[in-house]
């Protein structure tokens, strides 16, 4: 058997710990995959003292990450630290620049500067790996980067976000407030003390930025996502697409259109009876539709210690192997520029939620003003909230709102926004008309 | 770029031509991803006077594929002759004693011969690719063999074989008999005009024998696999599992057990609420619980030109950048001997539908019969065929059967086969029982 391949390990947090530990448990399996040995070599972390689940022995320990990522008794630099900038960059470009392979769970480092750092592993000759980067356990970098190669992908999305994914089922399931879900969500650690980087898309957009690149060749383009996030869904929303057939589910779409990639992040109707419908809870999934494959579904944990330390081995033995392919499928230089497709031209349908005060004529203007746009309906329905006693139905009182579903047919969005503003203005609704797009599966 | 990998192909029918189309028309992204140009040097076939959608032009011919195989000329012996022995095995044993990668698409060679042809690859230094021998597009091979590597895998299971899945969802859909769907899957060409092949398990089985082997590290073993098929599944059935919050699929289930490996084909029930419940048509999925990724699974087409193409390109890519893992994961010397679980000690619940008739005493006897082999119930329905009408119902004629459908706690095999025996024997029902068991996910 061949010398053993030395990991340098920066940040040892849940992640960190797992890798260890898998490393730990699984030692006669893996060198057996690699054909050598796979050995920690040297560690870095914030804190030295810190009790930990996994001994050190045999570990040099690094104050500084970056010197760990440039040192000789490394070949492979484990970058666990987090952060689009500073220190995780540093370490990164000072690994690939002494030749290191470098492993990687930083989906903000590779949104951020993924092409530049790309250019720098093919410039030292070296790799860089990211499986860890997006949903977690579930294989996706490699098998976009290498199952599918052979195909030209028209679109990927996926649920990418499991505490959106958790507070979206929950509220489904328990007929409970977003708010009430997510003050438990937090209590029971699956959201963050402040939680709009997950509520609010912006995760879901990192790891989008990435899929998107090495889905159709381009450089990762995160500022150019249109991000919406799940704090607008009331129980009344997830009950009506329950009796019109779906479930809302925040998802990530790249899409490839005549006038460029839409990139977006909102939350989706998605067809009840599909296995997407399905994923609950914290799971995540990624969706890819290839013209060769055709239309692929990968489940599973999008998070965890375990789940990531198993993506970022999947990493370590590719690289123990060799031959490893180009970070983003080709080469960085022929990373085509990003074209962003204009939203306004997004096709699709839309479900729409108004709350229309109950007086004549006012389902004649809303009627008249999607008619002005060409915005056909698929189905309309009045509907008494979920509880709500019969007696004081808002029905019978002339001048309370009553909640009006619409589906529409095929639209752009352009035209649907400009009927819901007219609509909203003509005053026959008591708040801002509430919209969904509803994403075909 | 560096020079041309050449592929030497053999075989030209759905998958060959589906395979040729991929090459030409994605020529450009292809050498980009693997580094250098995909060509395709040589071909072979049955009939070279074939009329094929892709030009043949500037490929030599081979009426041999073994000599095609052994040829100077190519680097890639791609196999898509098909069939377990004869000039498929001849042919890839030739390619790998001659120093040739290959890639094959051959399912039933692999579960036979797979441990001998991965000492021949080895001992010759080259690789032996086969994804899209299993689940068609899905890249279930790469996942469980590089993706997973740092996995110990406690259970790998799915839905592998398409004519089955079609036939079971069209039954469910739209309550029909089995016999007339299938018949209408032959005419659409879904299904063979001898249908055994799939409808009896043995397609999955071979299948199962590949993933067993990449997830537990043992020699394959297809003739240690307990096969049922689908032929028993009745209407009653169906109907009934969807009363009970179930679904019927054909599985292939390979699972560690204290006493060996598991390895099964049969119809079992699954929560109608579950991602694989929505896995519907001739649609495929495989699910891998790992210890540290957790529950994994993967949706795809399971069959088909494009999809089968696909996988075999992701294989040729793979040897086009170099550095491929072992065939079954590990050395084929370090596969281990496979140890076959008794299906006796098989621990499980039950799906049981019993056509009782109606008299005294004798639901009574068949609760005794379940009780004497320490089977316990979680739930008893008698339950009356939908669309029968009510004044001919069965159970107002004393003597006729009525069905009644049990759904056991955990038990064994064993004990609830020779309960069922018993209650067959006693008399007390007018058909041998139907069993299902039911898989928890």
């Amino acid at each position: 058997m061949s010398q053993p391949l030395r990991l340098g390990i920066a940040g040892l947090g849940t992640v960190g710990g797992g890798l260890l530990r898998l490393i730990e448990t699984h030692a006669t399996r893996l060198s057996e995959t690699a054909g050598r040995p796979i050995a920690v070599a040297g560690v870095s972390a914030r804190t030295r003292a810190k009790a930990r689940a996994t001994k050190l022995e045999g570990m040099s320990w690094f104050d500084d990450p970056v010197a760990l990522a440039a040192s000789p008794s490394i070949d492979v630099f484990v970058e666990l630290i987090g952060g689009g900038d500073g220190t995780a960059k540093a370490a990164v470009e000072a690994a690939l620049a002494a030749g290191k392979a470098v492993v990687t769970a930083n989906k903000a480092l590779l949104a951020r500067h993924g092409a530049e750092l790309a250019r720098l592993a093919e410039r030292y000759g070296t790799t860089l790996n990211f499986e860890a980067a997006v949903a977690g356990g579930i294989p996706v970098i490699k098998t976009l980067r290498e199952a599918l190669a052979g195909n030209r992908i028209r679109r990927v999305y996926g649920i990418l976000n499991g505490t959106c994914n958790y507070i979206l089922t929950k509220m489904q399931d328990e007929h409970r407030a977003f708010a009430d879900v997510l003050k438990e969500a937090q209590a029971k650690g699956y959201a963050e003390a402040d939680p709009t980087f997950d509520i609010g898309g912006f995760d879901t957009a990192h790891k989008l930025a990435l899929l998107t690149s090495l889905a159709f060749g381009t450089r990762p383009a995160f500022d150019q996502i249109d991000v919406e996030g799940i704090e607008g869904i009331t129980q009344a929303d997830i009950e009506a697409a329950e009796d019109l057939g779906y479930r809302i589910k925040l998802l990530g779409v790249a899409l490839k259109t005549e006038s460029g990639i839409e990139q977006r992040v909102h939350p989706a109707m998605v067809p009840q009876h599909s296995a997407i419908a399905e994923v609950s809870g914290v799971t995540n999934c990624v969706a890819i539709d290839g013209d060769s494959v055709g239309n692929l579904l990968l489940v599973g944990p999008g998070a965890g210690a375990s789940p990531t330390a198993s993506a970022v081995m999947s990493d370590i033995l590719d690289i123990a192997r060799g031959g490893a392919p180009y970070p983003f499928c080709v080469p960085a230089d022929r990373l085509q520029p990003y074209t962003r497709a204009t939203l306004g031209r997004h096709q699709g349908a839309y479900y729409v939620r108004l709350a229309v005060y109950d007086r004549p004529g006012a389902m004649a203007a809303i009627a008249g003003r999607m008619g002005e746009r060409h915005v056909s309906l698929e189905s309309i329905v009045q509907r008494r909230p979920r509880g709500a006693q019969i007696g004081i139905n808002a029905r019978g009182q002339p001048g309370e709102p009553t909640p009006v579903i619409l589906i529409t047919h095929e639209t752009t969005e352009e035209a649907i926004r400009a009927a819901l503003d007219a609509i909203h203005r003509d005053g026959n609704v008591s708040e801002k008309p509430q919209m969904v797009r509803i994403e075909p599966l």
